[in-house]
């Protein structure tokens, strides 16, 4: 067996930041050149971020990141350097280029464009359709792939096999959602076995804006075995000797660029392999790296929240305190006439627990003038849901006026099955920047509560707020059951609507009450205009609400 | 020449409303039958309404449109009928039927998919790639085509004439934007002269969510002159005979299915050409429109809006009035602590002339109440925007909680220039369903006010609402012209940055000052968080904020 020495260059890059990836993408090289790596390898649109959105429908934009590459081939050595980039006008292509000894020495533009999902990469891209060729990096055949080339049967990876590659690259600019990790390692294990080659797959690292990417860059061998993994959710490069099929003859279907002949590196390097997390660590590493880079990545640094003592801001609270450290965490308590005592007791235990700032502030002196200001046109109407959401957005104004103030960023604490359903006020308990659980159903909040305190083996979050009832508290004695089905009831039923793409007779059919399904789903469609409303938030599931989710406001369908 | 008699249906669908577009097509049909038309032709996608967006990921709802078309098909009879609809499973379809006789005797799929703008139709449908059929209607040969389909040179449209075809149909969902009209006539004028047949080009009417499709369905010669066309804006079932051209001889390149043969209707139909409004009246009609529809086809009938003596808010609520009636419109007046006596008198006085409902609630009580509940944490700061926004996020909350007692909807009144810089308080001025005018540069808001009054031939809006320098009343003596560059500066500017896709170095090029430059496009790029959780409103120009332009929130190019 011969071998490549890779260095899986797992980075968190920036969208629209060209000098700043540029520098990342040289703080790595540096770190594979010092373990005289042969070859590097960054994810996918290294040098744009990824996804750069409408900016590739600016010329300017991508000249600018042309011009970038540039400077990280003139940068290049003896490691070659695979980077993705923009490449193209007035059609562009989704490409990487192969760079070494000063110079690009090759692209590739991406053949297969996904655009389901959260992906729209015909907007933007056209596929690429120049004949394939192989790169004889450390005197190894190289064949390069971007993301979803490797999905396809039969695809490139295959033809790169076929053709005489004796190691392929993927670069990935892959979302996370709950299992995707054993789903990619299957995928590479068909592939490997279908092309007879090993594949490096290298993915992003951290959050841009819903998405999350999460690493777990690997090396799969021959037979589709993993022998070399990347944590997920951290910025890691890892050097790893990937041993490649000898015997395999050059076939001359594809030309072959030559970039560097093989080196004797010595001892080979094995590294330990991250371990894959379990489903509850996954997540919650999920939400605090994106609710991180939200933060950071926009220039911000400190976050407030409203505390009610409810299970949801208590877990956006701990998350906040892991992204950022508690003490650029503030926590708001804003009782009301209609708050129970433990609801200011819970929510300052948690606060103290965490060491989060946490601040007391009444809402009754602007909850009793709006009445007195609205009575006049409220003559002779009963009290409805009108007033609740006063409340809620007599809040939603105290955290906005004080974020505006100190130049703090508003977390919210609305999860999915809320999300959904609409249960919130728009405004108010929705006003903010980022809704760390919006993709979070409520069954799975509790779960993450629960596993939060068992990982530390300490009550950070009090029992008292995981096992009360849920309830918002905007009239005397509510409980969210007075207006929902009970959770374990509402969770599936949801799931079922919206990541199963169901239709209300459909759901009927698998079992699910008429009556429920018919007043859940309506609930469902009239809250599409709220959704549109309110802050975007990590998408950790197959399909959340955003981009992954496209639905009319307008749409009479079922009703 | 012989002649086919055609009913443009131009008729207004609803998105996801089945039944109600099966009866909107038989009402239509009624009357191209009473005119013993021998083809009736709808928009694209009639049955479902245009665009369904993920409604279409649900094959449950394909499966029931399916069902819909053939109600279609069963009450059709020698009238022809072409309609628009989704086929297939799993692989869907943009899709035409035509029906006669009470069956579907054809269909056809679209085979050129837009991916650009505002469509997405790559995520939802496989290009058709069936061979083309010609259908005997009336005994004229007629070759059918949807949308994308006639913009393509030497695509399907000339492939039919050259094919045989005498007549050909192309049926659409095409939103306006100011000059589409023409556009539209252009690319028709080319194609018949490439093809050498009539085109029969039929439009969608009517407001979907942000899109506004104006109608305007014509026909054009062989020469490419139009011969008829339907009015913008409103629904009309034009019976039209449509000349074809004789001694074209049947090719056999395409099959030929019999429909029906050739009647003598008698005294041909030439009705007289709905005329093209001018810029300001499309545009104008165009925001009418699409309130009105976004109002009514959400189950509203009733709006509200905060009426502050500007010119924005002043020009909504004549929009309001004319879409919905004046009865229908509720002006409310929430003067502060630094609102000026005229923006009071003038509200008044526009309430009065438009025939509207208006109320004033003075936001003082609340305004105190914050002070005093922010005092404590606000200590030793020096008041900031923070104070502006927390007036501005009582008047949201005082709306919002009128439309939440009352079954109202709020109608928010920022324009494009501010949507665009994000001069507006997020939660407050910008808090409702829908902006009306939020595809509109401020200039034109002024040409707009001006129009109004003259087209009335009175001072519907007091001319010193128009002449007033514009002031959002947050401080005193607040201008606009304090915060931003002159709007005869500014609008230009954001016009070649949005609309032009140029980036800050080349709007320095293009002689724009750099200073203002750099300033007003990091503020555009800042304000993406905003425009995020702000309603959507009608998209009148060729790139609005919405589903136009996707750029990402975390960003940091040209920063």
């Amino acid at each position: 067996m011969s071998s490549l020495r890779v260095a899986l260059c797992q980075i968190n890059t920036v969208v629209g930041d060209l000098d700043g990836n540029v520098e990342r993408i040289f703080a790595a090289l540096a770190e594979a050149e010092a373990q005289s790596a042969d070859l590097a390898v960054f994810p996918e649109m290294t040098i744009t971020g990824y996804p750069p959105e409408d900016l590739l429908l600016k010329p300017g934009f991508v000249e600018e990141n042309r011009r970038a590459l540039e400077r990280v081939a003139q940068r290049s050595g003896s490691t070659a350097v695979i980077v993705g980039f923009a490449d193209g006008h007035p059609d562009v292509h989704n490409a990487l280029a192969v760079c070494a000894h000063g110079a690009v020495v090759g692209t590739y533009h991406k053949r297969h464009l996904p655009n389901y999902q959260v992906f729209d990469e015909e907007r933007y891209f056209r596929p690429g359709d120049e004949p394939m060729q192989l790169f004889e990096i450390g005197g190894v055949r190289v064949g390069v792939t971007i993301c979803e080339d490797s999905w396809i049967t039969g695809g490139p990876v295959a033809q790169l096999g076929a053709g005489g590659a004796q190691v392929v690259i993927n670069i990935n600019g892959s979302p996370m959602y709950g299992g995707k990790m054993a789903v990619r390692a299957e995928m590479l294990h068909e592939r490997a076995n279908e092309s007879g080659v090993p594949i490096v797959y290298v993915n992003l690292v951290g959050g841009q804006d819903e998405l999350v990417f999460d690493g777990g860059s690997m090396v799969v061998d021959t037979a589709g075995e993993i022998t070399a993994r990347c944590a997920q959710f951290v910025e890691e490069t890892l050097v790893v000797d990937v041993e490649t099929p000898d015997g395999v003859p050059p076939t001359g279907v594809f030309p072959l660029v030559s970039v560097s002949g093989a080196t004797d590196h010595g001892e080979a390097l094995h590294p330990p392999m991250a371990p894959v997390a379990d489903r509850l660590s996954e997540l919650y590493d999920g939400l605090v790296l994106a609710t991180r880079d939200y933060v950071h990545k926009n220039g911000f640094s400190t976050v407030c929240l409203g505390l009610s003592g409810g299970i949801d801001s208590t877990i956006v609270a701990v998350i906040g305190a892991d992204a950022l450290g508690p003490e650029n965490v503030h926590g708001v308590l804003m009782p009301s006439r209609f708050s129970s005592d433990h609801s200011v007791t819970d929510a300052e235990a948690l606060a103290e627990r965490l060491g989060i700032h946490h601040r007391t502030i009444a809402i009754e002196p602007a909850h009793a003038a709006f009445l007195d200001m609205l009575a006049p046109s409220f003559e002779g109407r009963e009290p409805n849901v009108t007033e609740e959401n006063l409340q809620s957005r007599i809040r939603g104004n105290l955290l906005m006026a004080l974020a505006n103030k100190f130049g703090w960023l508003v977390l919210t604490t609305g999860n999915k099955s809320e999300a959904a359903v609409g249960y919130s006020t728009l405004y108010g308990d929705t006003a903010g920047a980022y809704a760390c659980i919006k993709d979070v159903y409520k069954l799975t909040v509790y779960e993450l509560a629960r596993f939060v305190n068992e990982q530390r083996g300490t009550e950070v979050i009090p029992e008292s707020v995981i096992v009360k009832p849920p309830s918002a508290e905007l009239r005397p004695d509510q409980r969210d059951d007075q207006s929902l089905p009970p959770y374990d009831q509402l969770d599936p039923l949801l799931e079922a609507y919206i990541e199963g793409d169901a239709t209300p007779s459909e759901l009927i059919d698998q079992g699910f009450e008429a009556a429920m399904v018919n007043r859940i789903t309506r609930l469902v469609d009239l809250s599409e205009f709220k959704r549109r409303q309110t802050p975007l938030g990590a998408r950790v599931t197959r399909k959340g609400f955003g981009r992954d989710r496209r639905l009319p406001i307008t749409n009479r369908f079922g009703r």
